[in-house]
């Protein structure tokens, strides 16, 4: 059994993977702050995921954890995942002395959203996946060159950091942005940004401004189009850029479903209105929104921590 | 030998490559008009570069041939070349029956000129291309996965696409883009855009530019900046998008040489300054131009079209 985990800044989602890629249990629990809390928050959801029926106790195959952060070549280190309160962990050393639990590796969790929404999904070509939480940022994942396998593999560009879309700017005089840049599509998109500009108390400030612009505030429904825009804009990005037959929704803003995804097409439609270039890129049909409370991240999660098991049989060069 | 050619607006720049991947002879000849044009200028190169002495009169063993138009797939219809008077051009129909001409592949000549300037660059890693010629577009080359190989590989997207950035909006209240977006890249750095808001008469509008802004005219100075805002967006685009190491920048427009390139990087630094994170990624020293009057795109026409030569020895599924 294959153990997949993301772990969120307040959620940890678990899941047990067959050899085959289905899910055969899932568990969530509170994630406990800073490095300590994490550890122990990844040793008890190992735990809880071990004592699952369809699991039985048996002793994971491999382990594979998204994290919100920075991971260091190697991929047991995460570095800066601040929603998490650690500025440096190093899972491996942390983990690795624990019972029933052997060799982990970590992926950034935009990263494994991406190749668990592509597994997910079972269709062929090529997918970015738009992570819209706290920050906004993208992942691709490309078929496989492998013709035998249906999953599909990961990009991560030259230095690691393909998809950061959320900080191209396409409004110079657009919001500030916490990266100093202006009108970063981050700065139009990402839910920090948006609760910020909100400024009223609440537990789901994109939700509320959601509803206030429903009940005719100009101030929401200008910070509603905003974000509509600057995800309308990372999608041109990201299929102009790298040409993806699909861009998925994701992440905690896209938990609004269909108004979001009725906003964003609305807003692809109306650029393409102007100009028969974008028209012909048919942008509008080729947004995809992740069902809510998917188990993508946990299941990527576990599909990267997987390919450890395939070097343990490789001889060492 | 592999001849290659880029059949440009106005020249025609044509190479045979030996197996090796050095250019052997090197011929340029105008470019003419027209479907009938262009055929009979491709075989008056062939015809030319068979007489050098390096050629010898030896048939070609393939024929790539970059086109400024879209390539249907199949690498033999070359559609809306519009500088060249084409509005669609089946070449293998075309050339097929010439003596000493055999099968023939074309490509896009910025995935050309891409494919080029990689083997010519002879470094390791991905790089972007970017074309500023008449219009902006990207061409991208990764590694090849084949590791006993030091070319690279063309990365062309999911519908062959990839790399057109000059139309992602980067200011919506921006110059009107003939794609009828506002704030285009394209329209910030296009040669053709620059020299329509010019609007002066010259064979070389954006050099005019250049030269009038150092002279003090203010209504240059305003579109050599916005030259650099544009190539630079194009930049950020590229490397945090599809995180290339290198972004070369070549076309006509690049013919400016160092004046272009110190304008591009002061403006990447100009925005770096303001952002810690863009700052880490060091912009300005991830730009190179391509040398003036490379044979990047014929060379990069001549190692697509000897893919042709792998494919014969293939047996046919």
């Amino acid at each position: 059994m294959r153990i997949g985990l993301d772990v969120g800044g307040t959620k940890t989602d678990a899941v047990a993977v067959t050899a085959a890629g289905e899910i055969a249990a899932r568990v969530r629990l509170a994630t406990a702050w800073g490095p300590e809390g994490v550890v122990r928050t990844i040793v008890d959801a190992v735990a809880a995921l071990g004592a699952e029926p369809a699991v039985a106790g048996a002793a994971p195959a491999s382990i594979g954890i998204g994290m919100p952060g920075q991971v260091a070549p190697g991929g047991t280190r995460v570095l800066h995942a601040v929603n998490l309160g650690v500025d440096e962990l190093d899972l491996a050393a942390a983990l690795g002395s624990r019972p029933g639990i052997g060799r982990v590796r970590i992926e950034n969790d935009v990263k494994a959203a991406a190749l668990g929404a592509y597994a997910l999904r079972g269709r062929p070509g090529s997918m970015a996946y738009l992570n819209l939480g706290t920050g906004v940022a993208a992942g691709f994942v490309f078929p496989s060159t492998d013709s035998g396998r249906r999953d599909g593999e990961l990009w991560r560009g030259a230095r690691g950091t393909a998809g950061e879309v959320g900080h191209i700017s396409v409004d110079p005089g657009g919001p500030l942005c916490r990266c100093g840049q202006h009108g970063c599509i981050e700065a139009f998109a990402g839910g920090a940004a948006v609760a910020e500009r909100w400024g009223r108390p609440g537990a789901l400030p994109v939700r509320d401004v959601f509803d206030a612009a429903d009940a005719g505030d100009p101030d929401a429904a200008a910070l509603r189009a905003g974000l509509a825009h600057g995800v309308a804009a990372a999608v041109r990005v990201l299929v102009l850029t790298a040409d993806v037959d699909v861009v998925v929704l994701g992440g905690g803003v896209s938990g609004l479903g269909e108004r979001l995804g009725a906003d964003v097409r609305r807003t692809l439609r109306a650029s393409a209105s102007a100009s028969a270039f974008l028209r012909s890129l048919r942008l509008d049909e080729r947004i995809d929104l992740l069902p809510p409370a998917s188990p993508a991240a946990a299941l990527g999660a576990a599909l990267i921590g997987a390919s450890l098991e395939a070097e343990e049989v490789l001889p060492r060069g």
